[in-house]
């Protein structure tokens, strides 16, 4: 009697512990999908090796016109990545949306961003964005006023430059 | 002899399956607080009664000068919230970072909006937006050339108008 008690109690657990394993499979499927539809827009184009050290692509939100004389899109850096010193002849606003990344304005020390982060450059004056070293960057940028111009691109952020960061 | 293998069979699934019981639990912990911060921007402000149907919180993002003359913000809209018609004298450019939403131009069909999508209002044209009635809208916005005006707040999207959609 005791014995096939034992046998029921083996098979009713055996049964569970399918049935845990099967939903927790089902569970981390859907995650990892969730994780893959985490970006909020398209990767774009990779951004070219005269403007950017490493991996940076660029999707184009809104374009230039008479209208809105504003230009929005979103970058995404690679680990690593960050554009060359540039100028907005009109200034520029950047809004992290995930992941962390780095920003210099010329003559001051980096500071970092992080999801949530709103950083404005004034016009005319020279700075660089991108990743940090570990961390991806999804990053929207917004050129405001551009019948003034929107962007003069300068020399190379190099690895000196981009490792002062304390 | 079986009767203590079962035993043994026993207390080992039973340990298996607290094991995978525990680890799902902790994973599932893991899933609703990554959800809680999956928001890229604090809840902000409820917006006046006068302005909207529903609950529709602002935060603000970039306040207006007159370096930028942009004004940028983020409304989360709960499930059938809606702004009021209102124009923009410069008009506005929205950016849909989550969620489900609709956005109607006075005389037109009501447009389904949702995550990654860039909807643009031209100057002075009438228009509304809010969340769809299942689910919440993240949705920001980018006002510019704010020299010309930023909003002019009209009347209530009545039920009738909300519930056109097809």
């Amino acid at each position: 009697m005791k014995k096939t008690r034992d046998n029921i109690a083996t098979k009713l657990l055996l049964t569970l512990a399918a049935a845990v394993l099967i939903t927790f499979q089902g569970f981390s499927q859907t995650k990892a999908n969730a994780d893959a539809e985490k970006a909020i827009f398209p990767k774009g184009e990779q951004g070219p090796a005269s403007n950017f050290t490493g991996k940076a692509f660029n999707y184009g939100l809104v374009a230039n016109d008479s209208t809105y004389n504003t230009v929005v899109g979103n970058v995404l850096f690679e680990p690593g990545a960050r554009s060359n010193w540039h100028r907005h002849p009109a200034g520029q606003i950047l809004i992290i949306t995930a992941g962390e990344g780095y920003h210099q304005i010329k003559g001051k020390p980096i500071e970092k961003m992080r999801k949530g982060d709103v950083v404005k450059c004034p016009p005319n004056v020279e700075h660089w964005h991108g990743a940090s070293p570990d961390s991806s960057l999804h990053q929207m940028y917004i050129i405001p006023n551009t019948e003034k111009g929107i962007v003069e691109w300068l020399q190379p952020v190099t690895d000196k430059e981009y490792n002062a960061f304390k």
